[in-house]
């Protein structure tokens, strides 16, 4: 490191404030995040990732001090109806996942957080169906990731996104760097 | 989604090859990704994040494989002695943490790989570090991530985390941008 010329001391500064991320919350690839559903104390944290698009997976509508914090800070909303799926009365949405995938295949919509309530079931589904159809993951890799967030594997949720397939349109002029073809 | 004039279908292509990342792979911030040693069934995959550098953190040297692998990528490597936390005999050695994070406040360096064996516990502990000095995550944010790879928590490395400081010195020059300073 001898071409610095310039140093500066990062603890040289009396404040301690902290950054609080929301629940579950990761990088999933270049211009794309996934969480659980963030709270007001998130918002400083949310807010240096210069948010364009938020992603809800839930059937509940998004709670109003959201709603404001997005509209507040130019931030647009997709929300996607669709349960956690709970067998044998609940399976997940395959139409909800497409249109999810649908945003994220048009990197005008750069950085979008991906969050449904826990960021585990749901935003697991849509990363492994992400990871399948657009990064030609291997299955070993995209259940693993899968279980790291949902701390228990749901067998459900791993064979949807096995059998989950869209005809996915998208522009290659705004095709995201991380969409992998052959 | 109006706008879109041209398409194209993902899934008319013959092919299925897959691409499979490493163990434990994740992206850390923009610019950093981690996991578990890289093996060469993982290069077609890491060839696609371009890499300038990887960190290792290892007691071992680095296959051979791996070696001559990075060399006809271009790819610089930083390795860093270090031994997995076995209290009472083996402690997380603070020297190679802070040379690690002084690769990590360039972004000469980037994109950055940093692995250690199974990219739980070492590189757990760096990614830790990291958050804390260079991101300002609070401390349960902190430790769950660290938990959410290192598969049941290793409450020696998350002390190690609490208590770890160092003066680092960076050019703001080449400052990474999720480098958060109040």
């Amino acid at each position: 490191m001898s071409s610095i010329s310039s140093t500066a001391n990062f603890f040289d500064r009396p404040e301690t404030k902290l950054l609080v991320p929301p629940l579950n919350f990761a990088m999933v690839t270049s211009g794309i995040y996934r969480s659980g559903h963030p709270l007001p104390i998130n918002f400083p944290f949310l807010e240096k990732l210069k948010l364009k698009t938020i992603i809800y997976l839930s059937e509940h509508d998004l709670r109003k001090v959201n709603v404001e914090w997005a509209s507040r800070n130019g931030i647009k909303v997709f929300h996607f109806r669709m349960e956690n799926c709970k067998l044998p009365f609940v399976e997940n949405d395959p139409e909800a996942i497409a249109a999810a995938l649908q945003v994220v295949v048009d990197s005008r919509n750069f950085p979008v957080l991906m969050h449904s309530n826990k960021g585990k079931h749901r935003v697991g589904v849509l990363v492994g169906a992400m990871r399948k159809l657009l990064q030609k993951w291997s299955f070993a890799s995209i259940f693993d990731e899968y279980g790291q967030f949902a701390a228990g594997k749901e067998d459900s949720d791993i064979e949807f996104i096995e059998i989950f397939n869209s005809d996915l349109q998208y522009d290659p002029k705004y095709a995201p760097s991380f969409l992998v073809s052959w």
